[in-house]
């Protein structure tokens, strides 16, 4: 029975502390940047399995280091663990007790799959070659994150190679979703407020009327992607909300939009950003109007490195209880486990967590979003497995 | 000494009087349709003239009658008593007592002088030739407006011609402005609400984006006045309000727009109501989108009689204190004394209240309006030729 | 029987003179500034009166003097006689006789009236008090026109009022419209070219698409009418023509729009032409591209003088064979007698030229266009009331 | 030595026949549906080698059958033969003979690649595994194509798998070109005729203006790329063209739009189509106008099979000459080969013949278009490398 083996057994045998865990991270989320008693219990945990702990790296995160009884290379593991404001409406017996804070993003199920994975390598460190990092991470809700502010904090020093997976609510128990290149898109922010000039309903002439003016400006901003994008670049540039409010006799003297921008390509990112702005100003400038304009960057793409891809799909494809393995269609949603594949090589895949008797399933980050816990296991296996396996790739 | 000069004596001798009644009500102010104070004091100050009084006209206006001592027409005379929700700032001693109430558009000024006047007629009584009416009116500054109400109540029956006038802060004191034919816009309101499928701002062609369909329609509304009015009549569509509010990164499933259309000629009014309709109906179905459309008429446009405008403007042009009178150009604000001029004949005309020695004139409905309370006096000279020279003209 | 009365029967007893001029200048029509042998014929007609004539003024323009027999003031009346470049389907006996020309204006009635009234003035010239101008003038039709190099060159010199007149097709024979102040637009020009960068239909991102950046200024040119220019005064802004031919699968480098601006007021003038290249570039520069833009004015609005549009009604309503005298609404077409009236004092007015028989009646410039040529003779009866009766007015 | 070795030696020898072939072909075009001589110098061709030949397969196409000396499957290769409606302008001693008629595309070199290696074929058929059809098709310039007429008349029956290239200008000589799935777009064009109805410029209410109508719907067909259709699926719609010429001062009746759709995925290629139609309905129903509408499916788009690509991507790597293959991005362009790819299984690809010692590349369809022979050979042997071992994938 080889190590693996013995491994995938040691989680089996754990997997109703991984369901505890869970359960208990879920009834108290604590909100991104505002993390305290969830960075204490992983820490505590971790400090009980012996291993070298690192805490409040980059404000809030945890580090955990595990030395093999065997030389090798340096590889990560990540989990984040922060929740959202959102009010749960699960109904679940677990439910969060906190009023408007819940854990609708899978990322109390990360945590117990990365501490329980931890325990069980550390059950087997001595058959283990080489190093492997455990970094849980606050924060990733919330832009700028917490991934940046833990590499430059040094969590990557000396890391190898680092994989990471999302809990996947709308992708079956069973799959694995690998993608090569970029697998999730830049997100990013603006905000443009039109300052034109009121007055009343009646007299439009002695008026810049800021409604209109907003109007032709979120017509206009279409042509970004029908128009300066090249058609093979997916790009979504979206206003999300248009505020005017005033007394309907009233020709409002100012207009606030505000709007996502998501994109895989720097270049297309840049002059998205760019183009934003040269229109915000033509149309302002066609009116004698003003604009005032921000452009906020939030995440940038992640981009999974080819070759770390292909060696995380094979391993997957390896795993029990992995029955598909399927290269996915990158998604226009955001994760701050970009910056890590920034500085250095890795993969990130997504695990199915839809379990096949719902009859419905929500999305993430709504009020009834749940996971299948099993996917713990998988995701588990599927990352022993990458750390393990590594060392005959590197 | 005739009729007309010993009644200018006599208001003289009461402008005082005038000026307390008006400084009585401007502490008082009370919103349309919740007058409770304002009626008694008219109904009360009418009753110790002797003359008939009928209160809760139409709800709470109030309607007295000066029968003349010589047979002749019957001619009536308006004053609207309501005031405004805008928290008064001009510093004057005699302010509102009530928070957020204020009288900014002079109709305590009307008041004072119509009461004035009815006082001075009847102690000329026997000389006048015929009935005068005072229409007390309450809620001018609210559609659907008292005027309706008190003439389906019965305040015209019987009555020949009717006179009326606005004090107006920013012409200047001691001028008469007359206006034969549409003198004030109709003013209506219109909401409009997209109906449209929302949705993460990451997933366009998941949604039907309600901010983008409502952009589409506020820039095609120009072309109402741009396209499908007559030039040479007079006409405004202003979208006032554009409410979409969202998180940034979501795309709205609604959006709401409301706003205002002015006109002078009935058949352009009719064909804005309907064209907005249709051009709503257009931009949703090419979105497959929905909208609830509403359309609410205000008052129709104010629209003086010829031959009675004219005689308004000769009589003026005769009363002492009058420096100038001229035609003026129409207003594209409304009046709901348009109602009475739709029942029978008459006209309205504005009366110059400007202080010459203001540095600066603030506009009706501004917290610190005021007006040149020697207009009231004008006033009154005006609408006294107006009723007693009117039986050499009927 | 008074000096008119007898010009009002030689006037009659000559109109069969009058038709017979008319029916030969409509056979023969020239364009505008093309005109050759109508200017003969006029010249020649008017030397054969023994009246003083300069001819080739202001290039093709005739001016005939004829000085009364008492003294008086010098009075000028105006007959324009080009034509339009319109091929005639009238089927009328006397068609032009020239092949895509013809006089589809009634500038031949205009012509054959004042020719036939100069001789009839001549015969009865002891009688009148004053001098008498006859203006025949050329390019009526065709910007710059011949109004302003007539008057450049002296035509109104020691000219004390001017008075001119239009058959006018749409409105009934007997009926004269009079209209005090802006009577008929100012009618200009512009040219909008769009340099935009061209390429292949299927590489948007590589081109700044000039037919999508035309199609954002047509629709936002609409917002000067709807929201720029004060509601009470007219104007509008028309773009006729958008051209930007390529093939199906090419992004178009150049689209050019040309469209037409007409007003009454020269500060809504002013505002409009401003605008328009306001906006222009801020399209075009919302978009890294640029425009060539043109604005070229044409006549300025015909102004009748107040005073004067008085008499000329008040003459009217006098002359036999004037069932009606109305004030008539401002046209938004253009007319070149604004030059006089920018001049010297005087009116125009229209001479209703409606056949109350026609079943259809076609508008000036159509190739049917038609008038009932018993106007000539209302139009003359007015004009020689207004030239004889003047001196009592000046 | 084995057979692909002296295959390629075969071919080295006859590069100046096949030289000599494209240039007497590209002296002589012609054009897509009207060549005459072309086929019949192909079938002579084959003849001679002692082929079955067959000829006007599908109207003009001619398809020749290689039966190999052993048992083994049915490959094709297919090379076009038609020229363009252009006048050329490269001044080479061999250019085109036919005033505006060339071959801009390089089609005179894929026939006289494919001709060359039928010849060489020919003398190793002993060794030959299986049958090899060549498949010399017609009209691939000019939609419906030659394509789906040569298959609808049997050129498949039997064929188990197809390879084709196109040698392509702007990629460096010495590269092989290969792409999964989706490699060139559906082509597509549509015409939208707008109905409004026309006036004079200065009547816009008595008009629906079709210039502005049109210039809505092209801004809002940009919403269709922006909105409707998923950001990770390519496609473009531009419009072309824009024509609605009148007079300035005239507003247009009509307006007319061309413009094309280029997409990979056969439900956003449906999606737009019903989208386009649904906008112009919603637009012209917004103005009481009307609209015609035409939707012309061009060649669906070339999406090469998996296993065939992958397959003639190891081949190419395999062959002398070639120095880089790689996975290309998908082209916007369209091709017909399209349809040989929906019947049977295939795989097409571009071959690099830009000369690396030109100054300047001009693209395909330029009239100073030009390719590096020598790719002719690469494209030859790579076609026969893909038959040669085909047998060993079957």
């Amino acid at each position: 029975m080889n190590t693996e083996t013995s491994l995938y057994e040691l989680l089996d045998g754990r997997y109703e502390e991984m369901v505890e865990i869970r359960r208990h991270l879920h009834q108290h989320p604590e909100l991104s940047f505002q993390e305290e008693n969830t960075p204490a219990y992983i820490a505590d945990y971790h400090e009980k399995l012996g291993l070298e702990v690192q805490t409040k790296v980059g404000g809030r995160g945890v580090v955990s280091t595990l030395k093999g009884g065997r030389p090798g290379p340096v590889t990560a593991l990540r989990a984040d663990f922060d929740a959202l404001p959102i009010h749960e409406q699960t109904g679940l017996p677990f439910s969060s007790k906190v009023d408007g804070v819940m854990h609708a993003c899978g990322h109390d199920g990360h945590t117990a799959t990365l501490l329980v994975l931890a325990k069980c390598l550390t059950e087997i460190k001595e058959e283990i070659e080489g190093t492997i990092v455990f970094i849980h991470q606050h924060a990733e809700e919330f832009a700028p994150g917490g991934a940046i502010a833990m590499i430059e904090d040094g969590c990557l020093e000396g890391v190898d190679v680092i994989f990471g997976t999302h809990l996947w609510a709308t992708t079956p128990y069973g799959t694995i979703q690998h993608c090569n290149g970029p697998m999730m898109a830049a997100a990013d922010r603006f905000e443009i407020e039109i300052i034109g000039q009121g007055g009343h309903g009646a007299m439009p002439h002695l008026t810049k009327d800021a409604v209109l003016i907003g109007s032709q400006l979120v017509t206009q901003i279409q042509q970004i992607v029908s128009r300066y994008v090249d058609p093979q670049k997916p790009a979504v540039v979206s206003v999300g909300s248009f505020e005017a409010s005033n007394a309907f006799n009233v020709i409002a003297d100012r207009a606030k939009l505000t709007g996502t921008v998501r994109t895989f390509d720097p270049g297309v990112r840049d002059l998205i950003e760019e183009e934003l702005e040269v229109i915000t100003n033509g149309i302002v400038s066609s009116w004698g109007a003003e604009a005032d304009f921000h452009y906020y960057r939030g995440y940038p793409p992640v981009v999974n490195h080819e070759k770390e891809t292909a060696y995380l799909a094979a391993c997957a494809s390896n795993v029990p209880g992995v029955e598909k393995t399927e290269e996915m269609k990158p998604e226009m949603g955001g994760e701050d486990f970009a910056y890590y594949l920034e500085n250095i090589k890795g993969s990130f895949f997504f695990t199915g967590a839809e379990n096949p008797e719902w009859t419905k399933t929500y999305p993430h980050h709504h009020p009834k979003f749940d996971i299948d816990e099993r996917a713990m296991l998988t995701a588990a296996k599927v990352m022993a497995k990458a750390v393990l396996d590594y060392p005959g790739q590197a």
